[in-house]
């Protein structure tokens, strides 16, 4: 079995993390540790550094749990959504793992884009979180 | 830890179902087997055998797979969405299994309404599945 997670470096995608995580132990399953940015003029080099930062951090603690794990961070000119989507399957991925909770400008929690778009398109199951 | 399943008898609820065993198999779980219907003028007697038959013969699959399973009909006056967010509250729910799709009068796949509420209100993860 193959678990995707996005991750975006939240609180909310660490909590996304750690439910892949408890999935992954249950299941046996691999992990697909997955960054989207989008590139081009959008994306500067800074975010990808602190990025590929990011995802070798949390890919350590899969380690340490004995969890396979592979990053992959996108920068393929998708939104995070339809990066999740295409590399589930690319990757033949049985689930993805997502945050859904985004708060709006006026302080409403409202569903995230992103996760709408996998929730609605991906070829497998999707597992969500507020 | 406890899994809780929507079921309405639908194709997609029967997928629904699926993924509720194989999750349950995976992590030792007691599976909550619901339907839910609104009640008062809205329901008539024919949709409650109905719905008893239903959660009778998709009971039988979970016990036959070894599976601790509870069914229960909720007849409160409340849409499946807010029955499912309600009940998951009252018996701790760990996860909750939805099926998402709905078909536009037109034929377009839209969010259903109660999968939505269900994902942005549940106390718990969501896996859902179209």
């Amino acid at each position: 079995m193959r678990i995707l997670v996005g991750y975006d470096g939240s609180n909310q995608s660490k909590g996304a993390l750690e439910l892949a995580k408890k999935h992954a132990l249950a299941f046996g399953a691999k992990v697909y540790l997955v960054t989207s940015l989008f590139g081009e003029n959008q994306t500067n080099p800074e975010e990808i550094a602190e990025a590929e930062e990011g995802l070798e951090f949390a890919k350590k603690d899969f380690i340490d749990s004995g969890i396979e794990v592979e990053t992959h961070l996108l920068i393929r000119g998708l939104t995070p959504g339809e990066d999740l989507v295409q590399f589930a399957k690319e990757k033949n991925i049985d689930q993805i793992v997502v945050g859904v909770k985004k708060v709006s400008a006026v302080g409403k929690i409202i569903f995230g884009s992103n996760a709408r778009h996998v929730i609605l398109n991906a070829p497998c199951p999707v597992l969500s979180m507020r």
